[in-house]
């Protein structure tokens, strides 16, 4: 079992002057205020009875003082369950009670809701302002944290069945800051911003990198095309998190201009990339990682070097060092180019899912990871992700992966979004139907079908269009095609 | 237990054809030939009977082939036990015997020493080119590697008594890499020059980086401080480790030239550097990192970072991010400002010496190693190491750091080396006497014991001043001031 001295002092004793977060509205705070205000939070939090091991919620959007209650929480050796904002009180009340959360911290603006939220569970709740308010208890903090103790429980977006909360042990986000270290590199100019939400793992990933790094935050209250490019051609930014939806409006924002020499990568996760966006970034001299990940592994576990970004278009790239990966086709192995299952094996990857034996055994095999996923390895291994298994639609016993046919409806002009999903047929099981989001007004359905003909074969060829001023998406922006799925026997109605 | 894919497969499945070593007389070989290389290697010695678990010693100097050997021997999971070739034949077969080894592998060049060692210990000897004659035993190599599993044994020059086997596991040379990164950065285009020998951690630990990171190191047969120069100057290497002796001679052979401005420093190692040194340094503009470490830390432990480089000339900066340190007088951890013996703890801290129970029980304490040196912290954290405690000179009841009357010796003009111990005193205990390496055949005892006198206490001052042509130094280029004792004892025989 490795221990270390707790993160946030180490990092304040090496660089306490050096910026850990920079806000563009509310300034910055160097590592040495954040430790202090973190532990400060942590003597006023226990003085409400927050104990060691507890399960203990945070309900806030990207914020300064979110980032304070994360670490301050360690500082007691707390459980912190970071909640989707955007879920129903109802999905909220699920994930509390299902992970014995006895507190809820909110953001001051959710505090309301909060209350709501608290009452349905019974549990009592807080606002960021009202701790801050509270005197601090006397307490010795925790100086060492262990690996193999768990830090956080987030949940699963989950598009089938009941949500599953991930664990994550101290040691899987320091896995996973190092790995991303490894491909990526150190320099001490980075900069990292993060728009996306700090509640899921790909936004959390920034702060532990930020603690472990030395690395400034420019933290974003939440995603904005004008903020994120102003970042980055005036303040310094070098790396972006995004997903497909945030990198377009950014290259759409960039116009006729390029960024700044310095400016080092977007950082694209979040599912499947549409080629005909990597092209555009690509053309506008935006440098792209495709990367692959979950919750369930820390945010990224496969990621395309710098060395192959071009050369490798559309893959997400090999498995960072200390992981490892395999497709799976029927409990074989198989090699290059077969489509199977992808798992994954690594110090980044969770124990395992809180309390939940049965999802537990149907994912884990032998230290490794069952994915669900799919996609296959090319001749020299570099990964392919080909689709979200559950997404798949099969139509009289042929496979159709729904990311193929959006990639050509993308490439479509007057076509903005797109998403596919299978709709029920007496004859062929399941067809595929398309949702598109257009911004020419005089595209017709016929078009989009006969352009699909051109480029598919025929039982790929979506048998509806049905047009939407926006598809439905989650707090990442991922499509959620489970929703559109919702809309189709919604319409039949 | 963090279970990983082997280093060189890794590797060699991420980057291929990047160069693993690149050697001015012999070429360059990729991580993709290194690899292949390493398992032909080890297929050829398998036919041997080296089995998993077996203690196989390596005795070599610095070569492309030495570096397959070791990669080779962990695809068999055998313990590696590195030689210092310069130890005479009867301290090598102390170590063969104490750690158990069945099997020695010489370079070319000491298979005839080999022979006369293997005699004596009664165990089997080959040398790199009688294994490549070898034909390959088909065998199943270690696909993975466990973090806790012992890689190496490396004796400690140990000054007094008889040397200990310093086990290293995977996960010890693993977090020293990662450890390094976190302070340096990752830069893809760093090229690590190796002229310290590999037998010793310091050497050793770069090869590890190599493959960690994805990496060239430049390797040299031995330190040469023409070939380091051309190294840095004409082929792009960026970072050298080196020791004070070193970091001197290539100061000289610099002259009025500075470095490419993508040198980015000298690490420097193996004992406190004199301040003499380090100005010089500074005034030549060569960035130089001082470090602290020692062959039970798997290297540095403690650097000084960019950052400080200047402002804290002489220390040796702070334990790196996953290291933790304390300074413990009579028992009790004290604090800024006063000497005491320098605790250490951490990943990186080998788990123990090879079967020496009273070693162990010796040197550590719930999980903190006491490395037997001095120092203390000031006020900011920063570490300077005072002296290695068994060299302490204690005359009248006042302890006497013989480093700090070597560093005023190193500033008189006319000296270019020095070393200082103590001298057996019916009235005093011990008094310091010194040995100097002078460039002015004119300088004599009487200005030299005038000049300290000048700038030192007068308990302080040597008594006696022996010219010696060098100084006794062992393969790392340390002082080894037991030697000079010995001198003392044989000038009055």
């Amino acid at each position: 079992m490795e221990i270390m001295q707790h993160w946030l002092d180490k990092r304040a004793a090496l660089s306490p002057d050096d910026t850990a977060i920079e806000h563009p509205m509310n300034g910055s705070i160097t590592f040495k205020q954040l430790r202090d205000q973190a532990q400060s939070f942590s003597r006023k939090v226990a003085q409400l009875g927050v104990m060691p091991g507890d399960a203990i919620a945070i309900y806030s959007n990207n914020s300064i003082d979110m980032v304070t209650a994360i670490h301050g929480l360690s500082y007691i050796g707390a459980v912190v369950v970071l909640l989707n904002t955007r879920l129903s009180n109802q999905e909220i009340v699920y994930q509390l009670t299902d992970s014995n959360v006895s507190f809820v911290l909110t953001g001051d603006d959710l505090y309301e809701n909060g209350v709501e939220i608290a009452q349905s569970r019974q549990c009592e709740v807080q606002s960021f302002e009202q701790v801050s308010r509270l005197d601090e208890k006397q307490l010795s903090l925790k100086k060492e944290i262990a690996l193999e103790d768990t830090y956080t429980i987030i949940y699963t977006s989950g598009t089938t069945g009941f949500p599953k909360g991930v664990q994550h042990t101290f040691g899987n986000h320091w896995w996973s800051a190092i790995s991303s270290a490894l491909n990526l590199g150190l320099d001490p100019r980075d900069k990292w911003l993060a728009s996306l939400p700090l509640f899921h793992v790909g936004g959390f990933s920034i702060l532990m990198k930020s603690v472990i790094y030395g690395m400034p935050v420019y933290l974003l209250d939440h995603f904005d095309a004008d903020k994120v490019h102003q970042g980055i051609v005036e303040n310094g930014v070098t790396i972006v998190s995004v997903v497909s939806v945030m990198l377009d409006r950014l290259i759409d924002r960039l116009g006729e201009q390029t960024y700044p020499e310095a400016f080092k990568c977007m950082l694209l996760g979040g599912g499947p990339a549409p080629k005909v966006l990597l092209e555009k970034a690509k053309a506008c001299l935006v440098p792209v990682y495709q990367t692959y990940g979950m919750t369930e592994t820390s945010s990224q576990i496969v990621t395309l070097s710098p060395s192959d970004a071009l050369r490798k278009l559309g893959s997400a790239g090999k498995p960072l060092f200390p992981a490892q990966l395999k497709i799976v086709n029927q409990d074989s192995v198989i090699t290059n180019d077969e489509i199977g299952e992808i798992f994954v094996k690594g110090p980044m990857v969770t124990p395992g899912y809180y309390q939940n034996d049965e999802a537990n055994s149907k994912s884990f095999h032998n230290g490794w990871l069952a994915t669900g996923d799919l996609g296959y390895l090319d001749n020299e291994g570099f990964l392919y992700v080909v689709d979200r298994r559950k997404d798949l639609i099969i139509s009289g016993g042929e496979n159709i992966y729904p990311a193929e046919i959006e990639n050509v409806l993308l490439g479509m002009s007057g076509i903005v979004e797109a998403g596919v999903v299978g709709k029920d047929d007496e004859k062929w099981g399941q067809v595929p139907v398309a949702f598109v989001v257009k911004n020419e007004n005089s595209l017709h359905e016929s078009a989009v079908i006969a352009y699909c003909l051109e480029k598919l074969a025929k039982y790929k060829t979506p048998k509806h269009i049905y047009f939407l001023d926006a598809l439905p998406r989650n707090a990442s922006n991922k499509l959620v095609r489970h929703k559109l799925v919702d809309l189709l026997y919604k319409e039949e109605e």
